[in-house]
């Protein structure tokens, strides 16, 4: 494609971040939809790339427009299908598009009247869609920020050691992290009931996280999202993603203050990272649920 | 105290954002209190700044490890009271301290089980205690992140215009704001009731916010702000801080498509900043409750 | 002013954090001038507050119209210059306002070509200007995340103790700081090189951190405002805050490995917080240059 | 491995964000080298997982231990040969691990003194090497928060529209990106010239974008990458991410004032993102060496 054996690669591109709020004000008790958006398109860009043709190329602005534009006419229902309608839109209606990704947050707000609301939690709801030009989708939900916390049932011990090893055993440690999932669903079929979906993960997610006596984040994660896997048949992986926020007991022995797993000390930074996927044995290929620029 | 006329002006030092976290297992079910705390001293500090002589300077640390200890003997009650506790033994026990200044910020959890939480809301309950060392102390309760939004119920008209003015009166607007409280307590009495105090002031700021038809932001403050101090006789001041995060209706006309007040573009910047101060006309001097340096 | 004898306090408002870019394109080599613009009015805005009448507001968005438009006819200098002329033209033309407040953040970048440029340094330079409605003001410089680090020339012993001080005296330690530097000019004088002052205070900055024998880092700040002070006859005081971000000499003596003050880890939170204003003894009230909502 | 026919998927585990910082004071004139490290191990840790057995588990801890000893031990070079040997360690000698992956970041400074320095530039120096437990590695460089800008030679015309498109061609726009690019190296050759690559790449980067008459932004990524690619004999593929950092003209000429191509307001979100890879026809198979938890 050009000189010196040198070509394009793998390519997307996209309108990141569009801030999108919905009211909908048919009644005398709105309703708040409050939205961050992105998406991203593929195909055969190379012209683009390569000599600076734009011909084939639909400006992210257009991309923009876009979601805004459906924000009215396809978000009457659960981010996972407004994605889908947007991304089916781009794959289906825009010639050069092979692939369209739509990544969906939502905010959540708390009622204080019919038409006001305080901002609620810190979790926010997720949805990423991809649509190709042959008619198919991968549907993804999600959660971000959810921020858990337990003050016992958790230890950490019998690990494997070597010269570098100092850390003690702990049979009775705090466990707080701040959850990423991600769930893949069977199918494209947009007549899931994905609020449903999503009350019964995060249902499935905290109770586990409290319940399990854990022997390590790991075993906690990987029941977790049995759990969420066994409350949804709907769904067909569960990818977890969680920092290991570590607190450390404070030492007040030297001021003559007993300290029996009453105080600690929040680091910020190092935080352990563990990440684990959990699926059904007889999953479908994830296609192009988890496409990502790597 | 130098040559050249140049001499020290201002000053205070202290240890900025403890994370601490406290667990009460007295009972199976446990309670969590989760606290960034900051502390400042002042007082003579010439010598180590003009000669860097440390003999009058306790160091930043020893402060982070009494926030630590009072975490553990003076956190049984709230945080007004932990502050308080913190800022009168600085300023009473360490001989060369004049004044110390100590600010905490408590960040919520909701239960999800007898020892385990979910991290809740984005709001933030504060304290700022100052105390000096002749016995007397100033309280300050507060809010951050604070997020309120109300869909209808908020216009912006009538307002001065110049040669610069082009923005369009609006009869009907969306309004959101992410708030900063601050109120000042009538006296250093810890015998107050401060969580009943927090819930009623939020409670005012809430419910003023959503039912009060708004000609302004500054207007909304005003009342907010006189609610509180309405609801509260502990209190003599309430000093708000509230950026409006600006939505504009986006223009949909464009594709063919009504959007009577249904969909926004949120702005990250810039954002208008108000601040307003209510208070009682009679309210006390406010001595130290601000101090901060300038 | 209202029932109940509660009546408005201190007040003010205005657009922060305009995001402004300036090209001077007169001739092939362009200049760029990359800003953050917050402007602030104070006056008597009781009426907007409790009674909702606008009439003598000048919206938040004219002011950023204001801001534009002078980026266009009043940037060809210092930011100082133009924060000085944005805050008369409100203070002086626009009749409710009494003062005004013009606050600048200056990106740097560093020229790649006639027309390109890549951005430079994560020192930012900072004006604020106050003017009042008498035909006063006030000016400040500035500077923020100016990150310092010295490896060695850095001591803190010989500090008070009491029984909650645990840390060892440092005969050699590592001394890193994110300085917030702002510097008060003599005079409202426009024609004062700001320029030659910047460049000025920045070298006496970062000469004395590296240089002085530091016995602490109060000592450090004192002595590099009073060099800054000493190289500026224009200035008559210089007002510093500091963290104190902390490095810990990592312990690898566990695995056989020497560690003489070679490998650190660095900690995000708490840091310490050092604050030190140094002035000229016969330095003028600093009448409003300070000024903030506290 | 469970019942109900739910497997453990890809995971993946270690210690993120260990902030490290080394002093190289053999001679009165220091070095410092500022770092970033986070490590991650794959390996079957199905047990750890789903009965919580630790016995194969090398705790995030001993991770953060081996990468502060490997500062002292290893880091007498580029970050690349750092990460290869820290990796190669954790594949090589802890016998459950299969694949290790060490990512760097190494933050600039600059010289003030022998042993002083001011913090330099946004951009930042980035490795990540991937080892597998046969003996092989991947080396990727790369730099992020290399933000670019250019007052002209920029344009966005000929695009593909549709009936959400109302951009407007632009025959002379502002292009400005923060880049975050990575560098393939064709062999795990740990004597190639690191540092020699990482300059050649920058230059080639920043030249080609202030030099190209740019159509799009993709054009201007894909010859970056190319240039990179003919400076660098030892690079395979170059993958560059960039926001098209958004900045539209201000319409002043409601104030009667000319603007042409002056003055721009500047938009945080939502922004361009323009995502390439560029590779060498005969490029061998990547590997491992994008691999992530995706």
């Amino acid at each position: 494609m050009m000189g010196h054996g040198i070509v394009l690669g793998d390519n997307q591109y996209g309108k990141a971040e569009n801030r999108i709020v919905r009211i909908v004000r048919d009644t005398p008790r709105h309703e708040i939809r409050d939205l961050t958006v992105s998406t991203c398109l593929r195909g055969d860009f190379a012209a683009a790339h390569i000599e600076g043709d734009q011909s084939a190329v639909l400006p992210t602005d257009t991309q923009k427009q876009t979601a805004y534009a459906y924000a009215k006419t396809a978000l009457d229902g659960p981010i996972e299908r407004y994605a889908l309608a947007l991304a089916r839109h781009f794959a289906a209606d825009v010639a050069p598009v092979r692939q369209a990704r739509v990544e969906v947050a939502e905010h959540a707000w708390q009622r204080a009247s019919d038409h006001a609301w305080v901002r609620a939690g810190t979790q926010t709801r997720t949805a990423a869609v991809t649509a190709d030009a042959d008619g198919r989708a991968w549907i993804v939900g999600g959660c971000r920020d959810l921020v858990l916390f337990k003050s016992t049932g958790s230890s950490f011990a019998g690990f494997l050691t070597d010269e570098y090893t100092v850390l003690e055993p702990a049979d009775d440690r705090v466990l707080c992290t701040s959850l990423v999932g991600r769930w893949r669903f069977a199918t494209d079929d947009s007549t899931v009931d994905y609020d449903a979906v999503w009350a019964a993960v995060g249902a499935a997610l905290v109770e586990t996280f409290a319940e399990l006596d854990s022997k390590a984040l790991q075993q906690t994660l990987f029941h977790m999202g049995s759990a969420a896997l066994e409350a949804c048949p709907q769904l067909v992986e569960v990818r977890l993603s969680a920092p290991n926020i570590h607190h450390f007991a404070y030492d007040l022995a030297r001021f003559g203050i007993a300290n029996a797993g009453e105080v600690f000390r929040v680091d910020d930074r190092p935080y352990g990272l563990i990440q684990a996927a959990v699926r059904r044995e007889d999953a479908p290929d994830p296609g192009l649920a988890w496409a990502a620029f790597g």
